[in-house]
C-alpha cells in the first residue's frame, strides 16, 4: 500500500517496533498420504501459542492463481504492487549475486549454450555445466571488451552469469538474444527502441566476440542474454513508511531486494541463529525488521516434504528467542507458498500473524493454512499486510477528518 | 484477469483439461419456513462429496452489492472485467436472438409502446402484449426501408424487437428515444456525436415510419428504441488464455457471448444430458470447456423454490457422468445467484469449487453459499475464477523472477 494516495500523511515515527519475520515458501499443501500439510504435519508448539494470541489471516501475494517469483513475492509484503512494481530479472539476478549496481548500470542475465556446426542452438543451458566448468569461461567472457560502455561479467550457478554495463544513455529496450526455442539460431540484440542503441551495440559486440571466444568446444560455445534490466527508482521504505527499517537475510537476493526498498542491510552469517544474533545486537536502532527464513522454500522446491516439515520445526524453536526481545508487534507470514508436492513456487494463499498488545487471539488455534483462514484478519492481499503492521505498532493515523 | 499486464508471459498451453460448468442463478438465500437455502434444501451427494475433494470458495461477481446480468455475470467468469467490459443492450438482445451480427453491425433493443392521442406514452411496454400478437407487426416493420444501411427486424418476445443495421459508419452515439417515463412523448434519436449522424438518420426515419404503420391502434401503436450497440471488439479467450475454448450451452445468448469471447460453439441440443452428450464427443477436440446449465436460474427467476431444489438435483445426478470424462480440472460455480425467495437475479456471492489433483479438500463438506465461505479460495472476485483454473491446470507459469 505504499501507492495509498495519503500514506505520507497517515504515517508517524514512534518508538514501538516491527519485526516482520517472512517464512520463505510458508504455505504448502496436504500430502496424499495424510491429508496434513507441511504447517500441519509440524510440531509447532510455539508459533501455535503465539497465534493464539494474534490476529490471524490468509494473504494473496499477487492474485488467485498467479503464482510469484520471490521478487514479487517479498515486494508485495513490504507494501508494493506486485504488478506495477516490478524488478527486472537482470537487476534480480544480480542482486542475488550480490552484486552492488549503481543508478544507470545495465544488467543482464546471461546463459551459456551449445550451438551445433550450423549455429543452431541444441541446448539453451549448455548441458547445465558444473560452476567449476564455467569460471573459466567466464574469466575469458571478462576480457572482452565493448563499445559506449564499461563491462563487467559475473560468475553466477552453473550456466548462468551476469553481465553488468556501465555507462550513459543505456536503455533496456533490446531484443533478448535466446530464441526460447532449439534449432533456431540465437537472435540479434537489436535496439526495440532509439534510447537504447549503445546497449544494443554493446552486448552485441560482445555476443559476437564470445562466440569467437568460445569457439571450438564441444558444448558451452556460445552465449543468450536476456532480461537487459536496470535498477528501479522507486519509492523507498524508510521515506513512505517514515521508518528506519532493517534487513536481516542469509542470501543476496533478498539483501539487494530490500536495499533497493531503502532498508539498511546488516551482515549477518549462514544460519537463523546468525540472524537472530544480528536482530538483538541491532535492535535498539531500527523499528522495522525484515527478517528473512529461507530453508522452507528451499525444502519446498526440492519436493522434500520431511524437510519442509523439519526447518518448520526448526524455526519454531527459535520463535521465543525472537519474542523474548520484546517487540511490540510481530508479523509472520511468508512470500508464497512452496507446496513440497508441486515441488515449486504456488498461488496458494500465505499463513499470515499479526501479534501486538491489540491482538488476543481469534479463535485460531493452529498456525496452519486451515487455521489462518478462519482468522479476524481473513483473506487479504499481500499489499496490505504493511499496513496492519504499521497500524497495530501505533505508526499510523487516522484517515480523513 | 484477462487483462492482467503479463498474461501473455505466463499463459501456456498443456494437454491437460478445464471444465467450467456455470450454474446459472446457483446461489440463492433461505426459505423463511426452513432456514435453508436452495442449495442446503436440495439432496446433492454428489456435488457434495465433490466439494469433499476441492478447494472451496465464494465468488462476487461485480462488486458486492451489485446484480448482475448474465452478460457480466458470464464474463467475469471469464476474466473479463464486468465494468470495463460491458456488451450493448442491443446486441445482448441480438445475441440471446440467436441473430449473427457481423462487425460493425449495429444493434438496437426495441419495444412496442403505446401513446395516447395526443402522442404521450401511456404504457412503455404496450401492455406486454403477447408474442402472437407482435409478430403481425414486426412483419410489417420489417418492410421498412432506412437511408445509409440496411435494416432487419427481429421478433423477440411479447413486446421486445430487435433491429439490425448494417453498412458503413453506424456509430452508436444516438439518444435513445425511451424518456423512461410515462406522459412524455417518446424522444427525437439525436446523434451526440459526429459519428453517429448516419445511425441517427436511419433510425429517425424508421421510428417515423413505425409511427406511420401502425397509427390507428389502440395499444401498440409506436417503437421506443435504446441500447445502440455494436458487437465489441475484445481480447478473444483462445488469444489471451492460449486455449482452445468450446462453449456448451442451450440458449442462445450464452452462445452467442461464447462466440464473442473466441470460444467455438458446439452444436448441442435442449437438455442437459444432450450438453453432456455434446463435451463426451467434442472432449478430444478443446481443452477448455464451458458448460452452461439453465435450469436452477430459470426456477429462481420464477420465485419457484421447489424448481430450483429439483434442478439442483437433476444437475447432481449428472456429475458423475461428466467427472467419468476425467478432466484434470473442474471447476463449478455460477454467474450470479438466483435466490427463490427473491424471484430475480441478485448481488449475493456465488458458491465455488475447483478440483483437481491439486485440491484434496477444505474441510469443507457441502456445496452450499454456508460451506463454500469457510473454504481455502476465500472470497474472490468472478474475474479471478479463470486464473486459478488455468493454475490447477498447470496452464500458467510463475510470474516475475
Amino acid at each position: 500500500m505504499i501507492d495509498f494516495p495519503y500514506i505520507g500523511d497517515l504515517c508517524r515515527p514512534t518508538d514501538s517496533k516491527i519485526v516482520m519475520l517472512v517464512v520463505d515458501g510458508l504455505g504448502g499443501l496436504p500430502h496424499p498420504d495424510t491429508g496434513k500439510s507441511e504447517l500441519e504435519s509440524a510440531d509447532l508448539p510455539n508459533l501455535d501459542r503465539l497465534a493464539q494470541r494474534s490476529a490471524a489471516g490468509l494473504t494473496t501475494p499477487v492474485a488467485p492463481g498467479i503464482t510469484p517469483g520471490s521478487g514479487p513475492g517479498h515486494t508485495a509484503l513490504f507494501g508494493y504492487d506486485p504488478v506495477k512494481y516490478l524488478i527486472g530479472r537482470g537487476v534480480l539476478e544480480a542482486l542475488g549475486l550480490g552484486i552492488e549496481l549503481r543508478d544507470g548500470d545495465l544488467a543482464v542475465r546471461c546463459n551459456f549454450c551449445t550451438l551445433d556446426d550450423s549455429g543452431f542452438i541444441v541446448d539453451r543451458r549448455a548441458g547445465r555445466i558444473a560452476t567449476k566448468e564455467s569460471r573459466p569461461l567466464v574469466d575469458e567472457l571478462a576480457r572482452i571488451e565493448v563499445p559506449g560502455a564499461s563491462l563487467s561479467v559475473h560468475q553466477g550457478r552453473e550456466y548462468r552469469f551476469v553481465i553488468v554495463l556501465s555507462g550513459e544513455g543505456l536503455g533496456i529496450n533490446v531484443r533478448e538474444t535466446d530464441p526460447s526455442v532449439t534449432g533456431a539460431a540465437p537472435l540479434e540484440p537489436t535496439a526495440l527502441s532509439d534510447d537504447s542503441r549503445v546497449t544494443a551495440r554493446a552486448v552485441s559486440v560482445f555476443a559476437n566476440e564470445a562466440r569467437k571466444r568460445l569457439a571450438g568446444r564441444a558444448t558451452a560455445n556460445m552465449v543468450l542474454l536476456r532480461g537487459f534490466s536496470r535498477l528501479p527508482n522507486w519509492p523507498r521504505m524508510d521515506d513512505v513508511y517514515r521508518l528506519r527499517p532493517a534487513a536481516i537475510a542469509v542470501y543476496p537476493m533478498y539483501r539487494g531486494l530490500a536495499r533497493l526498498l531503502g532498508m539498511e542491510v546488516l551482515p549477518t552469517g549462514e544460519t537463523i541463529d546468525d540472524e537472530l544474533d544480528t536482530l538483538e545486537q541491532s535492535f535498539e536502532d531500527h523499528d522495522f525488521f525484515f527478517l528473512h527464513y529461507k530453508p522452507a522454500d528451499a525444502a519446498g522446491e526440492d519436493g522434500d516434504f520431511r524437510a519442509k516439515v523439519a526447518a518448520l520445526q526448526e524455526l519454531d524453536a527459535r520463535i521465543p528467542r525472537l519474542l523474548a526481545l520484546g517487540a511490540e508487534t510481530v508479523v509472520i507470514t511468508g512470500d508464497h507458498s512452496t507446496p513440497a508436492i508441486m515441488a515449486s513456487h504456488s498461488w496458494h494463499p500465505v499463513p499470515l500473524l499479526v501479534s501486538s498488545s491489540l491482538t488476543s487471539g481469534d479463535g485460531v488455534s493452529v498456525f496452519t493454512e486451515r487455521g489462518c483462514a478462519s482468522g479476524s484478519i481473513g483473506h487479504i492481499p499481500a499489499t496490505s499486510v504493511m499496513m496492519l503492521a504499521m497500524a497495530n505498532a501505533g505508526k499510523l493515523i487516522r484517515y480523513g477528518p
